[in-house]
């Protein structure tokens, strides 16, 4: 839009990319496996974390850093499953950068660590450029957004490794076209892993459990 | 997060408001009263506005900004009845401002014009800071994304006028506690008009049409 604040804009992103590589390296040197979950406001990023801690925490040492513009609603959520518990709170700010990340991990303590779970601030936007050292980028869409998301969010599809259709008990209800969605990210994401769940009916969570235990078992060469 | 950045967006976000407030200015003269439509991804507003125009574009000469980082889908949707209908993709931002605004109407013209109607990008967060020069800022909600948001995205609820608690027909099924809802709406946004609505049933819509005539009969005055 305006070449000023662009090229500021390049050189926060580039100072982001270094600080991000910078962690990411040291998520291999400890063995720890980071995943960044992003979507749209209301995708159910929470409900799957609380299913998913549920089931990994009480096997795996896991941190979970929840980035909100308000509130700590989500934090709350989360606590007491057995994972430490860290919200950021943005204040208005539109994304997670890994500067915030570090900060919360230096609060938090990474000693014994296997499993990151960031869950950025609701947006299928900005968090999309901004990486924050993950291993994995996991994005959420849920049956009641419409089939076109990826088709118009693109960028954030396309750099996700996972992506999760949400929600799927309410396929039926909302007349949901199953076929026309997973074309749709295919064709922006022909290389994501796509799962399709209900973290309230629990249908199809074991094979994202599954997934990811065996992707902290691997480690995190995977990139 | 940096001074200097900040300091240039501050400057930005000034342009912006000068330009809004020109729009504005121009609105009144024109008696074109103009809304500003927000929402996270897939909370049904495009589904809102086709019935919406179904049903006053035939009475009211209607314009259409529609705002998405990438595809014309929701132009398409809205194109063939009887409002003329602008896609603006953003490649990429996050938001639409008022100099994009102003540039769609040069090219859309407009002469008899009594309803703009400016579709923004999906997104909760970045538009609640760019005025687009409209009488009035619509955020959509839909019954699918969780009660909580009008807490998390207060920046956008709190400058909104009116909330339209969307999908009401999957209320049910989505076991949403239309209560608790409705006092964070009023927690945040105490003077915000509330609809509650299905544009798929149509439950809801009269009372959403009947105000959007009587806005645009009474002009633009209302602020």
């Amino acid at each position: 839009m305006n070449p000023r604040i662009l090229a500021i804009e390049t050189a926060i992103l580039e100072k982001n990319d270094r600080l991000a590589e910078a962690l990411r390296a040291e998520f291999a040197q400890r063995g720890i496996f980071a995943i960044n979950v992003v979507s749209s406001p209301g995708s159910g990023k929470t409900a799957l974390l609380e299913k998913t801690l549920d089931a990994l925490a009480p096997e795996i040492p896991t941190a979970i850093i929840v980035g909100d513009l308000q509130t700590d609603n989500d934090a709350r959520r989360l606590d007491g499953k057995g994972a430490k518990v860290l919200q950021i709170t943005t204040d208005g700010y539109c994304h997670l950068e890994a500067n915030m990340v570090r900060a919360a991990l230096d609060r938090l303590g990474m000693d014994g660590l296997r499993l990151l779970v960031v869950e950025n601030v609701g947006n299928l936007v900005c968090p999309a450029s901004h990486d924050l050292g993950e291993n994995m980028r996991v994005t959420l869409l849920s049956v009641t957004e419409g089939e076109d998301k990826p088709l118009k969010y693109p960028v954030m599809f396309k750099s996700s490794q996972v992506v999760v259709l949400t929600k799927i008990d309410l396929a039926e209800a909302t007349g949901f076209d199953r076929e026309t969605c997973l074309n749709n990210v295919r064709a922006i994401a022909p290389d994501a892993q796509i799962f399709e769940l209900s973290a309230r009916t629990g249908e199809g969570m074991d094979a994202w459990l599954s997934f990811l235990r065996q992707r902290v078992s691997a480690g995190n060469s995977i990139n």
